[in-house]
């Protein structure tokens, strides 16, 4: 059994009592391809195939959902940190080419330039151009930290861990994910999202409680989530990302309805900002 | 010139004004070692010298500070996003094994064994056991996230960056540095510490801004800084590691006097604890 928080004793101050403190979970992930490791990241356990899937899927190691035959857990791993990405059969001939691909994608993405704008060029040719004319309210925007925060049970426990929420278009929690790493909760809900079938047409809002660098954005165009919410700050580099992808990114989102718009405001309807 | 803050126009809510708001600059940065690529991280500007030799030393490019001849911004990169870490002429013999070496020691600590335990054991070879009976007193501790604040400056413009603070043990403000990433804040500050010979034997204490996970255990023990303070929360495998490596970590700390002391509080003097 894997948990996502652990119990450690701890010495508090200014009491001076040594209490019971639970802590969120960190340990290794091995993400192999068809048994071939590709990368090991640090995660909170649970959710793992979700994070494996996720993680293929949005540093581009596959590109469509349907090139995953299924995610399994590496029974014989010790300590079960180990995860296999199965390939789908038609790609599955071309496996080594596809696990070489993606780890030069991987070494590229983490090299992908000596600028922003090579950063993003980058990433462009990955990135489809979203369609559709879906849009939310601004009213409805606010409701949305409150609604992720009573769905933050590990966060509850520990006050250490980021979370990825996804909430349909009236506001409605679809799905929620939490981790030690930013970008591991976003892999996380991709994944979920992929495994489950939910790509949806309409694709509602990505909410991260953290801030948004560059990698999120990157995370997000790849899994077709192109509304953006954050609780923090986004850096110049998402804002310009996002404004290239034809994305929308929100910043400081307050439950006091109080936000930024920082790329594309086309797709937060305003008529009812309150 | 390079900013560590930028300004892009944004759309404020509720009032629907459009605003201009200071953003944290994410950007690459390569670091090469005498001319050859070992690595590229997403950074803020500014510091670039000093992230780059504590990134050679926390990460165990070199074992010791006297392995580094110097530190150069590389002249011909176009947007000055790449610097040169110079070896000292005894080991530029031997250039080629240390950068090869370094590749695989930062392939090897993304990859460093699938549990927890054995992640400990690969960095525990690369550090020293703490010596002298250095502490600290618990009622200096909760000056400090005020002293920390009062020079972020980005942060204060941004509200995106971590921040890593060096303090004395009798509470004073010795070095700061910030950064979108933690792990970078905390580079930036070794190097700083090793270019400017401020390696002290009485290290004082690291404060830091966010949460603490195991890879920030693992550059605060290569850079013999074995007080760690931090604002968040940390981690289990954080703690874990803490205590293996015989450190002192305290999290949750408040400018109200309350903290938890994770690991090692033989270094906290609470005679005068209020």
């Amino acid at each position: 059994m894997q948990l996502s928080a652990s119990i450690r004793t701890v010495r508090r101050f200014p009491d001076r009592q040594s209490a019971d403190d639970v802590l969120a979970v960190e340990e290794p992930l091995e993400i192999r391809i068809d048994g071939d490791p590709l990368a090991v990241t640090m995660r909170t356990p649970g959710h793992d195939e979700d994070l494996a899937a996720g993680f293929c899927w949005t540093e581009g190691v596959v590109d469509h959902p349907d090139q995953i035959e299924r995610v399994s857990p590496c029974t014989q791993a010790q300590f079960g940190n180990v995860v296999d990405v199965i390939l789908a059969d038609d790609v599955r001939q071309s496996r080594s080419r596809h696990v070489d691909a993606a780890r030069r994608e991987l070494y590229m993405s983490s090299s992908c330039g000596l600028c922003g704008t090579s950063s993003i060029e980058r990433i462009r040719k990955r990135v489809q151009p979203f369609q559709g004319k879906f849009s939310i309210a601004a009213s409805m925007l606010k409701e949305l930290p409150m609604k992720m925060q009573a769905g933050q049970h590990a966060f509850a426990l520990t006050g250490g861990l980021h979370a990825a929420a996804w909430f349909s278009e009236e506001g409605e929690l679809q799905l929620l994910r939490e981790d030690v790493g930013r970008h591991n909760a976003v892999d996380k809900l991709a994944g979920a999202m992929l495994l489950s079938g939910q790509l949806a047409e309409r694709p509602g809002v990505l909410l991260v409680s953290g801030r948004v660098s560059f990698e999120l954005i990157q995370k997000a165009a790849r899994a077709r989530l192109p509304i953006l919410a954050a609780m923090g700050a986004p850096t110049t580099l998402a804002v310009d990302a996002a404004r290239e992808f034809g994305m929308t990114l929100i910043g400081f989102l307050k439950p006091d309805g109080r936000f930024n718009i920082y790329a594309d405001s086309g797709r937060v309807g305003i008529n009812d900002a309150g």
